[in-house]
């Protein structure tokens, strides 16, 4: 039985992930990171949505939610998450929680990386645990979830 | 006889209009409101357009442009109102004007909302009267082309 | 039957509507400006108000409200808009409706003229088209006020 | 015997104390705020003076100024504290001592509250106390005065 | 019979009172100070307490609170006014509330002593007055709590 | 005959001049200033105006202009200077030029004090030069007015 | 047998866990979140600090680096986090990773919770899950020892 | 033969070249310009590509770096330029140097286009040179990769 | 008789007066400029100087101040007005005063020629007479001379 | 036969080229660069200038100037670049064309290296391509040239 | 004889000099820097304090003052530098110079660094020698001291 | 035995010490600095250099490097510490060691002279300390060299 669903979103220039950068990033590919997540939560229904664009990832909440909503959403928005206000106003429209994750420690970048225009709507942020970062994203929406019911 | 053609330019999570946050937005939705101008202005022929992407946003100014132009377009760009050098730049290059337009008075929002990278080229704006923001702005236009003629 | 009351109060400087450069500001008087605003909406009993003093704005707003209020403000506060928290604080203490408008774009004017201290506190906000901007607030006006009833 | 003479000195919109936003002002009205003081202090000999006019007020310090002065003036200058160096200069220039005071706390209020051109030239500030902050002007005036003497 | 307990809190460097820059603070030291209100407000049960630490103000703000708290604090921070946060915080806390008090003028002196952090969370705030700015702050307290019995 | 009709416009607090701050700016008050400029210009048809009100600057200006304008103004607008875009604007809707005067050199002078709104529309700036300052004033006025006929 | 050893750290305030504004913080205790993580990490030898004082944190962190050091530390250095430099180059100083955690999503509540001065120098953050965020701090030390070994 | 590949990309509005203020930009298409580097550059093996979404623009970085890279890319944003840090990335996560253009001197505009959030992951910058830009940046490219072979 | 000796001082480009931008600066030579007031002030003493060094103007300052000293200099820095705080450190260690001159209105250009660094240790300031400027400068100088003696 | 004449002008520094930090700047001296232009376009006749002076590079501006002119300059200013209003000053003010070239990429370096006062009224820019930058901008001139006769 | 009394003052961290960053801060540890003064200074009576806690610093320098002074102390405040209000009171409230001194040169490293809130009230700055920072302190005070007798 | 050259080099206006400003930089003049410093550290080989422009400064630099280098330079470089990006440019790229010195308190001035730019380049920065500044300076040099020889 699967207790929860779960949107697993991953904005700009993640699919690249293992090959761009990887003494920041890691040299594990995306795909390896959802399978990884399948393979740790067998009980979460995972929904996993990357795209270059932020018109997509608005529209990906927003099909999600229309179809039903789900437990709550993993984001790395990747460098829209430092100016778009867009995708903010899209994740305070959904019903659902949405954390936000970042692979590296942001606050250790560029100063320009150290605003994100999303936390202040997000349930939450996790930041700086590479690719565990979405996995503690994951639990975070399991316990959050588990708590309310 | 149709005497104004005007195009109705929604940004991105207008289409959730009616459903999101109602209590700041209402709860009339964009097909509604679409329908309302129609009915209101019967002698106007109306363009409505929405997306959740810049790109198609200014594409659909340029195709408008293509086609030979229109009296005037009524734009609520939504958050892109508040980065969206590139949608400026489009909004500079057409030969008709734009009217930005606001649901709600994005001065009694957060700070961020109060900057528009827009309005420096528009004709001009108006914001804070929900959806009757659509019809003010028809009327500016066919006031304004009423004017040159 | 006059169905509503309208204040239509400006501020500094527009006195020499029409007389000072027209080039941004047009050439119709002020005088002009009311006389069509009369002439176009029949039904509204307007009270006009011109000074060059903030206090005398304020004392007039309070005076309105005194005598048991109106529909709504429309309000041109000329350089005011930019400064006057005083006059500001006088919207917000009136139990009446003010619509910002202004007869220019002050977007894509000084950069000063972007910020209005008042617009926070004004149902809405209709610039840049001239002194139809005062039309369309008497507009916007009526409609909320027949929204409410 | 009178022992001090003490003017205080109302700014813009404080002729709707009581009646303005009573939830942050409270509900008390300047008359009997003012009515209050002269019961509470039979020694002292008040001038009550309000006005929405910045050039009234200064006119007021240095009409008191000029008819001999007094032991100290309570202001509170609403919001022209925030802009109106012109009222800094005449409470500089005037040779009694100036005590600023806010019914309400500013700094719990919007950022642009938060500062005072007056204050620099101020012998002291008290703000938050509602009505009471103008009982404790006056005992700040006449403990002041004491000590001189 | 003492109607009121209040705490008279005092931050770093306030040990000084008296030797430290007296042009600036006054030649009264603490002790005389404090003994100046015992003497002034008999009826009231007075706790005095002045640390050099941040810790130590915080944990006494606690202590008095848990021992069934107070009327109120009247709270002289010095210079952890401009940057105390954990102190805003405990202030934040507490039960009772607390009076922002200084000796001189902050807003005559150096700009980063017009910056408060702790004002926007207290009741209020008395600056300028010397030594009798602490009175003032007992004298407010003392009226708040009648206000509300 | 007199060549030239020139207005010589003192703003808030010069009423004062000669009694406030001598050491600022000196003990000669504003009736000797004008008497002193009659006497150095006989040829000169000079109005002196004086006030304390924004607005009424405002409105003098305006009347000059009315009754045929002038060849110039002398203003020293004091604390005006640093806020009023109002008085800017009526700068800039007269037909003559306006020379903004101060006595005192205001960049030796507090921070707030070296802003001008109103300098980017005066014809030139004279600051600096005790009572002088004005002397200056009219002869660039004289010799500009000279300089076109 | 213990895997781990972790250090739990509390800074300013959090000793009032539960009984502070328990709708921003929940109203669980610090000691019952202690015995929460004792009870779901049993393998863990946690080692557990709260203090008002900045030093006390700067200490507590060189006692545990000079007794061996620890997996790692989770810190909920409550307002020190936006101004204590000298715990950050604590942080830098000793030898094993530091998570800090919030309570409460710092991003919606007022801009100067925004800013972290230790972030750069921890290991990586996380949020806005309440006392769960200590929860997934253990597990991100736990995962980050593993991976290493 | 053709010596290199090299990637001539063009972001929003870029497409209305030649009929978009031309008095800025000239009055050359597009597709003129790619005809004449083709002319100028037989060599070359061109990839042209042009887009109005951000997201089309990283994609096409990718698609090229995938199909084995190139000597490099003549890059004008456009208005993402000031913007983009999504394609900043991607520019950063690509192995072949990408040349930032610009038809106009960017830094005789408007201020907002002094900042570019490109440049620093550029190999370079030229601008102001009209469709000139293009020839000297793939010139540039064809002599970073002699002076490497 | 000659009773002043008065140091006339241009800056960078200055050399170029009546050639360069003849519009913003008019087609009056410096040669002639220097001869006017030469003719203009029969009984003054002047020393002429120009230089394109930062230097080269400080040295000159030390050569007047070492041979005597004078009335007084009128100096207008060109662009090291707005940078050379080693010029400003001159003018305060001679112990003649330094009259700050400028042609144009210096506030009705860029922002950057807003600021001045020499005005605060300047006697005074005069901008916007164009050559009437130096006139006007030396007037002063020689008022104040008059005046102290 | 010469087609062009070009200036070369170099700044505060690049007499080091070559020596001078040459992981960023190259090996190659500045007689080597002059050198390879010189062979490269053998039609252009050049005009070498570097000096550490500010003053010497506006005077060799003027020289050139007065000898006739030149097709244009191709100018590294080095750190001037970033605060030498007088320079910029004198780029406006000769009637020939100037090229900002820098050897480094400027936006990859300091943040106080990413402004440039000279920009604005320079022809184009062109940096980051080490040597080849000064070939760029000969080519930018020639070419310029080239289309204005 | 020892001819000065000299206290050497450590704030945060510096207890973990010698182990901490030592590519940053050296290899030697407090003691050995302390022992180091001692030999080479075998007439001066040194006192020597080094805390974590801000508060502990400050009672120490009234300490010092209490027991009858010192010739002056050498302070290295650590991080405490950047933002300790508290201290700089303290430092302005004792009788006797104190010398700032940092081992690193704190303007090569963050931002954060460069700002010290205590050096306006210390004597003087001596920063980027490494342990011998120290030393030059002491020699400072030694040379004041004797300057004075 | 001649054991260190030593640069000392000083910039603009200290050419005045002693006469300049006393009460700020006391009464020696640097012909006296220069010669009190030969007198103490007879074993080091100086050459003293003192210029009012920035582009001798950098000359001298280069001079002493390429007669083989030095062990160190003492540089005041007044009011060029605060904007000469041309100075540090020069700092840079000689081989030996800068220690940047000032002999008042930078810090306890005008604010603009708390920005060094020199700084991050230097060794070390020395201030407040008068003449005397320089001798430390040499000391520190001296010491530098001997620690790693």
């Amino acid at each position: 039985m699967q207790n929860h669903e779960i949107l697993v979103m991953n904005g700009p220039n993640l699919s690249r992930l293992g090959r761009r950068e990887p003494d920041i990033y890691g040299d594990v590919t995306l795909d390896a990171v959802n399978a990884g997540l399948r393979e740790r939560f067998p009980d979460v229904a995972f929904t996993f949505f990357q795209s270059e664009y932020e018109g997509a990832l608005i529209e990906e909440l927003y099909r999600v939610e229309d179809r039903g909503g789900c437990s709550g959403a993993v984001l790395n928005a990747g460098a829209l998450t430092h100016y778009s206000i867009a995708l903010r106003d899209a994740i305070s429209a959904v019903g659902f929680p949405v954390i936000e994750v970042h692979l590296s420690n942001v606050h250790a970048r560029e100063t320009f990386r150290h605003t994100s225009v999303l936390a202040a709507v997000c349930a939450g942020v996790i930041s700086g645990f590479g690719v565990d970062s979405y996995r503690l994203g994951v639990e975070a929406i399991t316990h959050m979830a588990g708590a309310e019911s």
